[in-house]
């Protein structure tokens, strides 16, 4: 018997309850022996199915030494550090599906988890239930990453999607995300980029080997997005998606940022529609490969996180290749990176001209909508000063 | 210093000689040591960067305590299967792309591994480089598998992708695919389906931990495939694709075959084009995941051979989930699975409601085309018995 205890009782930590009790028999097969909670911190006691497993005093699981693994389920930084530190401290495998936590202070749980020989997984912190972060780490091991690019958020990809199917505005799409759940009350987090920007992080820190700072990466949401834009690309053979991209520059160095962007509409992930995450990773040998899934929810996400469970009272953790260091030296401004450029701007195809040279035009109408040839961030700013730009995004070249 | 032998140099062999040299600096830095390809097995001695590594004498390779995984990339049974049984014994771990061996002999070759306390890896048989075998095995290993789907063939892919987009007839698609290099001068293993059964062969064997003797799955290429068809099902809103497929039936019994479906356009499969593989799976809790990406080639192929070469050096063989017993008791003819189904017959649509009751024409142009409701493969063969039928194919429902 193998027992396991786990942080909070909300959706994921329910979900992980859930499955362990439901895939017991193919559990057990695998692992050789049965799977069990033996315990659940939780904040206030509730009635319920796991109301005797049930602890509001962490040192309980701390100094059990029969509770091998904890899935740590709380989220956000703070008591989730805390509670995380003090497990690995106490030769406890952890678990988790906190992406905040893994991107801000991965390097360091990853480092204390070494130190004491056991695993600190976190594969259900990006795509959900998709398997991404074993499959980058471990599959594609023989590979220089030379690119991770995805659709890393299934409620922007909600919005977003409803905008290209029913011309709904961008406040109303949001409304209709919130109603059917797949939207927080407070929707920050997601529209802003900030979400897709951790999982960025953590995949760029996996491809790259070195930590990525999160306050270094440049994240755009798409609360400030106009129908009117999505509506132009849609007519010229492209979609509008949210995209988290980690690249490695031809100088060597690296980047990340999130933003959205035009994708031509025969890339696989412009068919990426609803609530689905799709995650696309580039290697020198392999190509490109991509993964695709529903990103979120209480199951899929429990699927990662017990799968994790398992892995870590199966495989070694002494691999060399888990954790990076935290020095971030290498990183470069995404204002490096060339791309073609959309524009719309107040104004005619000469003024566009003036600025860009030869651009590729989609829309006049009053407005001028265009393509330009690629070229850095940096310099679709400096060129387009003397215009009146209503909206920039880069296109997903390639 | 690590030490490994290819068994063969041609595609594959040749494609992980060259992955190992390219990225030496990637793979050192997470093995923590050098990996370096001490032997080639080759039957004729050939000019070239590898001439001083050539022995066409396996007992070199198989004394050499020095070395510690062998590549095999030889392909078929004879050489291969007494090849790798004598490197297992040796003590080394033994890697492979090898689909036709696996599915044949994987359960006897794993249970030696086991017992030597080494690992025999083959992620590169299904899919290329495309990272499947080890997330069906370890990311999702907290789901009770219910399907496995793909496109698992990409010369057969390539060959209906150019028939959908260019109206070309089977023959002249083939010939196409030969003239690209996608199709072999005998293209039977491809277009008769064989390929993709050795597949969907190993990939049930995995998802359900029984070994499918290959023999028992009825295996359908596309080379009796009428371009009339593919036509008819593109202007209903499908495509025809040929699909592997596993799955666990409603009795408890699994039942695995290979056969050209009609895929509903929006079922993200149905985009899949050219040589590109796709593998649907469908967990309990994870709901459905694809994995996308060039399923053959030199380096994708040897991406999956070299990564699987330092996951025998990184992680310990003595997961229980590593294998699967012989006995294959539990197959059930794939007659009894519920599908919606197609059929083209010389006859009119009274025809077809006599035969059927209620059905979806497609087409009614001297023939007919229908789409049934979801009925067993027994029943549709059963009930068409009075019918004239030119083509049926299932569809792929949900």
């Amino acid at each position: 018997m193998i027992q396991i205890a786990i942080l909070g009782l909300g959706t994921v930590g329910g979900g992980v309850a859930k499955v362990v009790a439901e895939n017991a028999k193919q559990i057990e097969r695998k692992l050789g022996e049965p799977l069990q909670v033996k315990a659940v911190l939780v904040r206030h006691f509730k009635d319920g199915p796991y109301r005797q497993l049930m602890t509001d005093d962490f040192s309980k699981i701390e100094e059990d030494d029969s509770i091998r693994v904890v899935v740590e389920t709380i989220g956000g930084v703070d008591a989730a550090y805390t509670y995380t530190k003090r497990a690995l401290s106490a030769g406890k495998h952890v678990v988790t599906a906190n992406k905040q936590l893994v991107a801000e202070r991965g390097f360091e749980l990853l480092a204390l988890a070494k130190r004491k020989n056991v695993h600190y997984l976190f594969e259900a912190s990006v795509g959900g239930g998709i398997p991404v972060l074993h499959p980058l780490t471990q599959c594609l091991a023989a590979n220089r990453i030379d690119e991770v690019c995805g659709i890393l958020n299934g409620t922007t990809n909600y919005i977003l999607t409803r905008m290209v199917r029913t011309g709904a505005f961008f406040s109303d799409a949001l409304r209709e995300a919130q109603a059917k759940g797949y939207a927080e009350a407070d929707p920050t987090a997601d529209v802003e980029g900030l979400d897709a920007g951790r999982k960025i992080c953590i995949l760029a820190d996996l491809a790259f080997g070195h930590q990525i700072d999160p306050k270094q990466v440049p994240m755009e949401g798409i609360s400030k997005l106009s129908l009117r834009d999505v509506k132009i690309a849609q007519r010229a053979g492209y979609r509008v998606k949210l995209l988290g991209r980690a690249l490695r520059l031809p100088g060597g160095g690296r980047t990340a940022y999130v933003a959205p962007h035009l994708i031509p509409e025969d890339n696989p992930i412009a068919g990426v529609e609803d609530v689905f995450n799709a995650v696309l990773i580039r290697g020198n040998a392999v190509g490109e490969v991509m993964f695709y899934g529903r990103g979120a929810g209480e199951l899929p996400t429990a699927s990662a996180c017990v799968s994790d469970v398992m892995e870590c009272l199966q495989a070694s953790p002494k691999r060399e290749d888990t954790g990076w260091p935290a020095a971030d030296e290498g990183f470069e401004d995404p204002a490096e990176l060339h791309t073609r450029h959309y524009f719309r701007i107040e104004g005619s195809l000469t003024d566009a001209a003036m600025a860009f040279g030869q651009v590729e035009v989609l829309s006049e109408d009053g407005e001028t909508a265009f393509l330009t040839d690629s070229l850095s961030g940096r310099d679709a700013a400096r060129q387009s000063r003397s215009l009146n730009v209503l909206a920039c995004m880069r296109v997903l070249d390639g």
